[in-house]
């Protein structure tokens, strides 16, 4: 049974893959007069006073939304509401297990901007944060940030920066390795949707300053109508001098390729016109832009991808249950730049010295130490 | 300690009434591969090539939204979508305790009927269900039908449609006990919000025919430029003749006596007014419209109140649980007024003839028969 049929047959007998239970007992007249009438009424009116008791009152403080429109659910695009619930429940089953998070799946039924940010502001007031997700590109960046603005809890999309937090760890801990500084090197990076611009938005940040990014197309360039605003935007940082030419132009001479694209489309050819210790993070799931072995013929000296069954997974989930475990912990109401930044840092430093090498440049996703580092690292920025 | 400090101390210690826990093990790299990527997208497919098999593919089939506006909480008003989270946790945990379903609590952050019905409409994809919950009438009434128009799955209102279907199979046992029939009987309805409506017209569907319906100002009469739509609306059938009076006009002659009101304006001379073998639900709370001593003082054979703390309690909790294992079992979108009474007989029929007196009209509200005699009496009205 290949892991398809596999799946379907264990979806079937799951039945959900998440529960809400009560945390409570109600067996009897006196449980009944605590946990709901009349009792109730007091916890009530204590967070209409003041609304910072919903912290202490309700589950918020632990209680994170999943949220999606269904437009770019994994590979398979825009697959409506309904269809993409396997997938929200699934991480809010990753949430439960790796950060003790409560975290509910919400699938909008609206592809309008206006209509999900309305959505998702008018209903949270119910949870402690927000994490978007598998919303497609240009319109996750509108909605992430009227959300932002709008809303007090810490809203996260995970496909932009759970990515880009994990990449800029893998980096960083690369870079140690060969020995070069992060605004010295030329980075590539292909895949201009939400993870790619993220990834560049996140390295330039961390001092990176020499980004060529790319789309299907090409190097991005400001001239090309063809791009949303927020491509235009960012091609002013990565290609200032409106540089044309496709990926085999681009990674010559490049230190380090980042793929959030698409399969195959990096050549071991491509890979020998880099520069000496190439670092190869080719994350296109589940078939990368180079596969691991091949890479390595091409010269690259480290390679990372989104897999688990090769050496270095570059995965998010190394991410986004410490970020909202740091959030919720330290009601951080916004999840911000410096945030990220430590959380990169958090992840990269659990590889002491003596670890790593070319096939250990990140902590495995297992790793318990990560959650925790993370929120630490977060609770730094505000003290 | 009294009740409020001591639910007030709890609250503080359970830090939430509900959890959402992983029904899945994310132990090892098979296990995310079977739950999350890769293996998940083919659930996805299924489900977008067939959108009821989110029913057994995800927890939709065991699942409902308790949703509220924060307009009409308990007896305490407006409060808004926070503060009323303490009481929609309660309702939750009842869900899952007294008939083993998933429900999550969403507070939405609009007093707007179009907002609210497009908020809880976009979400609807992701629940089996939704229990609409402490919203102001008149709102209450319009959001509810639109959504069940809108809607694929089951909307029920539960202040309304709850309370009259306990209400009436109170009424049931009441008049067997007195032996009269309900197309015989003088009924008064006092309270003209989302209960008393409900309640009015559930009875007249039952076969009721003699409702005279009362708000705090007396009986309501559809010359009363104050009334809303559906007090007018229901005045046709309750008030053809236009009598006016207050409640002690009305109550003369009278069988029955169902309060949703206000404590203590039923006085025990009132009750001497009434019919022989008078029945008095009297279930505002957790102040009744006359207790339930000086009710029989004045005459009253039957006397219910909403309290656990006196006989007769009419609870709510004996039919929402019921109604929703049978909604979500038999895969109904939509809770027909048939399903209702079927579920409002299936209540009454648990008291048996032998046990059947003045103190006993309603089983316990632990008494695990109720919810499987619901489901199976909402099962009947579909085969």
């Amino acid at each position: 049974m290949d892991i398809k049929e596999a799946s379907l047959k264990s979806h079937n007998e799951w039945k959900g893959k998440i529960e809400v239970v009560s945390r409570v007992d109600l067996t009897n007249f006196d449980e009944l007069a605590l946990a709901y009438t009349p009792g109730v009424a007091q916890p009530c009116l204590e967070i209409q006073k003041d609304i910072t008791k919903s912290y202490t009152l309700t589950r918020r403080s632990n209680l994170v939304a999943v949220i999606t429109d269904g437009t770019a659910v994994l590979g398979l695009g825009d697959i409506g509401p309904e269809a993409s619930m396997p997938v929200m429940e699934g991480k809010c089953a990753l949430f439960k297990t790796f950060a003790d998070i409560d975290a509910f799946p919400i699938c909008i039924n609206s592809k309008d901007v206006d209509e999900i940010v309305d959505t998702i502001y008018r209903i949270s007031g119910s949870f402690g944060g927000i994490n978007l997700e598998d919303i497609s590109a240009p319109r996750c960046f509108e909605i992430e940030k009227r959300l932002r603005e709008k809303c007090n809890i810490p809203v996260f999309h995970d496909d932009q920066h759970g990515t880009a937090i994990v990449v800029l760890a893998a980096l960083i801990n690369s870079l140690k390795l060969v020995k070069k500084k992060i605004n010295e090197v030329k980075i590539v990076i292909c895949g201009a949707g939400a993870a790619g611009i993220a990834v560049t938005r996140h390295l330039l940040a961390s001092g990176a300053t020499d980004i060529t990014l790319l789309d299907s197309k090409g190097i991005i360039c400001e001239d090309d109508p063809n791009l949303n605003h927020v491509q235009k935007e960012i091609s002013h940082l990565t290609n200032r001098t409106k540089l044309k030419g496709g990926l085999a132009d681009a990674v010559v001479d490049a230190d380090v390729f980042i793929g959030v694209s698409a399969p195959n489309i990096l050549t071991k050819e491509m890979v020998q016109t880099m520069n000496k210790d190439a670092i190869v993070f080719a994350m296109a799931n589940p078939v990368p832009e180079i596969m691991p072995d091949i890479a390595k013929q091409g010269g690259a000296r480290i390679v990372g991808t989104g897999r688990s069954d090769f050496k270095n997974q570059i995965n998010n989930v190394l991410a986004f249950p410490g970020v909202f475990r740091g959030a919720l912990d330290n009601y951080i109401t916004t999840i911000t730049r410096e945030m990220m930044l430590s959380a990169s840092y958090a992840i990269a430093n659990l590889i002491s010295d003596d670890i790593l090498d070319e096939e250990h440049i990140l902590p495995d996703v297992f790793d318990k130490r990560v959650v925790g580092a993370i929120a630490d690292a977060m609770k730094g920025c505000i003290i």
